[in-house]
Formats: C-alpha cells, sequence, structure tokens
C-alpha cells in the first residue's frame, strides 16, 4: 500500500459532489474536508453532502481555515472554468504545499494565453513546493494528451486530426441544455453571439499540441456551430423535432490546418466515438470504440492525477509533463 | 528552437545503424560520434559507417574514450537485449553525466527481476544527474505504456488485455528468421526448447503493468508457441507451405489472469493491429489500425524519448515515469 493522500474538495458543484464520491471509494485517498463558497453549507458534515461516502471533515467557506484544519496533501478544485477565477483559489493553496488539480478547462495548457496568472501559479507552485495541473477528459486528454502519447512511436508527425463524438441524449441533463439541444438554429446562433456558450477548452487542447509538436500557434482558430437534427429524438430531458438543433459541432485548427480538433456533442449521435488520426511516418489512426465517458471520465482523470502530481516537480504543470496518469485496479 | 542534444550511438548493429541515420535528420539532435566493440570500426568515419546521413565524429571501442572526445548529452544503446550486459557499458555513461536511452528490453521495467542491476544503474545515474531509460515499441509502447496511458480517464480497472497481431512479411528478414517463419512444427519446438528464442520483453511489460494497476506480480507466466500456416506464403526471405509455421504466439498474464498480454508476428497475418481492451468503469476498447511498425517505431520513440529523460529525474526510470514521450512535427 503506498501513501493514503489527504484530499481536500474545492467546490461542491454537481461535479465536485461526484469526485469527493468517487475520491472516497479509493483505497489512496481520503477525502478530510471541502470548501465551497455557500455560506449555506458551512460547518456541514461532510457525508451530509456528499451521501453514500465514506468522507471525513465538514464544509467550510473559508479556503485558509480549510487548509489549516483538514491538513490536506492535495486539493481537487472543481469551481470555475477560467483561469482568472481559480487562481486566487489555487494560489494560496499551493503556497501552503497542497498540489492543485482542477477541471479548469483554462488551466489544461494556459502558458500561451495567460503567462502571468501561469507564473503566478508557477511561483506559489515553487515557493510551496507542490506542483498544479489542470486535466479532465476534454480538455486534458481525448483532444490533447492522447493525440501526442500516441505519437510516442512516430519518427515524424505531418498532420493530426482528433475527432470525438459524443451522443449527448446519453449524458446529464444540463448538458444536452449546455449543447443547445432542442434550441432552433436562431436560437442557437443567438446564444452564440451572446458569447461564453458550448464547450470550454479548444484553445488550450491546440496550445497543448502546438507545443508538443513545435507548430507556430500564431493564428490559431476555433469554430462552433449547430448540429441539426435529422430526425425526432426524445430524451428524459429535451425534445428534439426535425430542423431542430440537435447540439454543437466545435473545433479548432493552428493557421496552416496542420493540427485540427473536432468535436460533436448532440442528442442522437449514432456511432458515438473518439478518433485520432496522424499522418507522418508511420501513419497512425486509432479508434476509441464508443469514445470515452466525459462525466466519469473527468472524475477519474482527475483523481488518477493525483499520484502522477505528487511526483511532478513543483509549479505549474500540464499533462504531458507529468508522470503517465493511469488508473488503478481495486 | 529548443537545445540541440550531442547524441552518441553505442552499437551499430542495423538498429544502431538506422537509430543514428534517423537521429541524423532530427532538427534537435546532433550525432557526435558512436561506439562498437567491432575492432574493424575503429577510427572509421561514422559518416561512412551511417551512410547518408549528416553525422559527425568517428567510431571508436572505447567508451571512456567516446565520452571525453565526444562530450555527448545522450547516449542511444542499441547493443544487447540482457540487462546484465548492458549495465556495464550504461554505468560508466551515467556516471559521466550522459543520459541513457536503450532498446535494452530488459530495461524497460527491470525493477523486479533484476533488483541488484537495477541498483546500480540508479545508483550510476543519481551520481552522475543523469537519467536512464529502457524503451522500444515492445517492449517499451504497445503492451505496457499504450494500456497504462490509455486507463487515464476510467475510475477503476478490473481487466487489461492487449494484443498486437503483425504480419511477418512486412518486416525485414532477419524477423522473419526471429519468428520462425519456414520452420517445421519439430524445429520450432526444438528451437523453444533450445531456449533465446522468440521475442524479449513480455515478463517486463507485465511487471510494468502489475506496478501500474498495483497488481501482485507472483505468479507471472509467459507462453510461446508456434502459428502454424494453413496456406503457402511466399516473402522475400522465406517459402512457407501449408502445415509448417509461419511464426510465432506468445503471451504473458499474471497469477489471477487479471492482464493479457498477447502477440502475433507471423508471415501471412491478414489483419494486423494493436488492440488494447481495459474492463472497469467504464470500459475502454482502443483498435490501432494495421499496429504500430515495429523497426520504424523502435528507433522513433528511442529518439522521441531522449527530450524526456533530460527532463526526468536522474537515476533509473521506466516509460511511466517519463514526461510524456511524442513525436515532432518537423
Amino acid at each position: 500500500m503506498t501513501q493514503r493522500h489527504r484530499v481536500l474538495q474545492v467546490g461542491l458543484g454537481p461535479i465536485g459532489i461526484e469526485m469527493a464520491r468517487r475520491a472516497a471509494r479509493r483505497p489512496n485517498l481520503a477525502v478530510v474536508g471541502a470548501v465551497d463558497i455557500d455560506p449555506k453549507l458551512e460547518g456541514k458534515l461532510l457525508k451530509d453532502v456528499v451521501t453514500g461516502a465514506e468522507v471525513e471533515g465538514h464544509v467550510v467557506t473559508s479556503l485558509e481555515q480549510a487548509v489549516a484544519r483538514f491538513r490536506p496533501d492535495v486539493a481537487l478544485v472543481t469551481t470555475v472554468s477560467d483561469l482568472a477565477r481559480a487562481v486566487p483559489t489555487c494560489v494560496p493553496l499551493l503556497r501552503a504545499g497542497v498540489h492543485v488539480v482542477s477541471t479548469c478547462e483554462e488551466m489544461a495548457f494556459p502558458f500561451l494565453t495567460h503567462p502571468g496568472l501561469c507564473k503566478e501559479l508557477d511561483e506559489a507552485g515553487k515557493s510551496g513546493k507542490a506542483a498544479c495541473v489542470g486535466t479532465g477528459i476534454n480538455p486534458g486528454f481525448v483532444l490533447d494528451f492522447l493525440p501526442a502519447a500516441l505519437s510516442g512511436p512516430m519518427d515524424r508527425v505531418r498532420l493530426v486530426r482528433a475527432y470525438r463524438v459524443v451522443d449527448a441524449a446519453k449524458r446529464r441533463g444540463p448538458l444536452q441544455q449546455k449543447v443547445g439541444a432542442g434550441l432552433t438554429p436562431e436560437e442557437f446562433a443567438a446564444k452564440v453571439r451572446g458569447g461564453g456558450f458550448g464547450h470550454r477548452g479548444f484553445m488550450e487542447s491546440l496550445h497543448l499540441l502546438c507545443s508538443a509538436f513545435h507548430v507556430d500557434p500564431t493564428g490559431c482558430s476555433t469554430f462552433i456551430r449547430p448540429v441539426i437534427s435529422p430526425k425526432e429524438v426524445k430524451t428524459d430531458f429535451v425534445h428534439v423535432m426535425p430542423g431542430q438543433v440537435a447540439g454543437i459541432h466545435q473545433g479548432a485548427q493552428d493557421a496552416t490546418g496542420r493540427i485540427v480538433l473536432d468535436l460533436q456533442m448532440y442528442v442522437g449521435a449514432d456511432q458515438p466515438h473518439d478518433r485520432i488520426e496522424l499522418t507522418g511516418e508511420p501513419n497512425i489512426a486509432v479508434q476509441v470504440e464508443g469514445g470515452y465517458h466525459g462525466d466519469v471520465a473527468t472524475c477519474a482523470i482527475s483523481l488518477n492525477a493525483i499520484d502522477s502530481v505528487r511526483r511532478a516537480s513543483p509549479g505549474l504543470r500540464s499533462m504531458l509533463d507529468l508522470p503517465t496518469v493511469h488508473a488503478w485496479m481495486s
């Protein structure tokens, strides 16, 4: 038995609760407490929030108090998607020597977009001798780590194509809503114009791959458009008529089109899968049958990353810097 | 442009020559000299041995002389499959601060089988502040690193199945010979009884996965048997009649059968592929269409590993410990 890591859960939204529940089942982890900004949760026993799990400690609203009281080794930060909003949470943790694994999408590879914030995180990590990484299934694995790792036995890479097709009908309700299922094309367009709509993390995935493969990241671009349903689709949460929006089609590529990332998430997708095509010497085509399951995967990879983060050099790291993240048998 | 690594090629067999040739094409590597035990090569210009490549320096038989004269950052050691015979080569390199990437099959994960030799390598690396890793396509990637890396987004792994089917007819002549193509079943059986026959590295791959997944490695076993050809197969090197041996079928598993590795290498294999099946939460099935090409891949992954080895902590490392090995665009 290796060392049991003391885990602090920061953020008790749906993903945070699920994360803590799954963490509690791991033989190498002990959930010792949680932090949430909701004053209604202050002082509650964590086991009353994360039901059906063996979790110790309680919920506090103060990060400083949590660190002092629960003495965590690692914090799981599942609060926000924006790096700027995650940094004030992560910096004091890192300074106090608490390693950070976060599902913050912008933390997956922020070195090009937010150099100043990266410096803050990196310095905090180095001063506290703690490492910090942003991970998840996407960004964090399918459209960034995986194409890079699969290129390991290639002598040269010329083109990278990574595709992910998700049947949103098999995912939770909020996700179906998030991808716009059931909207009219006009409503979808209005949401896009409004901003903040759609899947986060494309630029981060693309930047990680540009950095790994030494491709100029200048002029990287993204797109978002609706997948229009050709058929009627009913799920437990939405009812989509032909001609309505079934979900989103998003993507990103570098200026020369050498790296292309492509995601379709919609209700009624017939053949969900992840697919990586690497052109070079030799060519490699890899199919993940059915694709990685998003919700389970994001919690799982974060928990699996704990062991790797604790072995990484201090500071802000990416998934490519860490000792390989992998699961356990139990 | 990142730092250009000065590369010493140690061993000028077919793989070593191919390695140096491919290294010379890399913008981040400079081949500065070579070592080989063959006294006929002593003093030869390396470019006369590794033809058609921009390589500097010459060939010497003395490792110490090579280190002093060529001042390498990294040595590519492609000499032997046995760890015991590789250690006397690697220890002085590591002590002198030269990082080592080796195709020595037993170095892929020697921690359980050769703890004493591992200690020697590890201490030499730590004293010289250099890291050492054994890699290749198999062992090194398909049947060990890859199943572990693909498990990253899984909450639990219960069973691991890794299959590799190689069409030996598409590989070089020595490999077709190595797998026994064209032998009678009786000749094949005699070779097996004679020992030292077949593909090396199964135990190392299995031990890496046992270690990653926390499976008891006691009672791990391997098997080797012939693939009998149902048809006539002619290649440039062998002519196999129905009923003769087309190649080998080898495998390994832990005592409980939770991890099963399976390799078939034979002439006339219809659908070469690599396939990883991970049972757990969720299940994952990944197919590498056509499979990774062995010869290119072993050179490529070794060269790609250089950058990761230089960033690793000193001592003896495995592929799972390193920052992820990946290719470059160039």
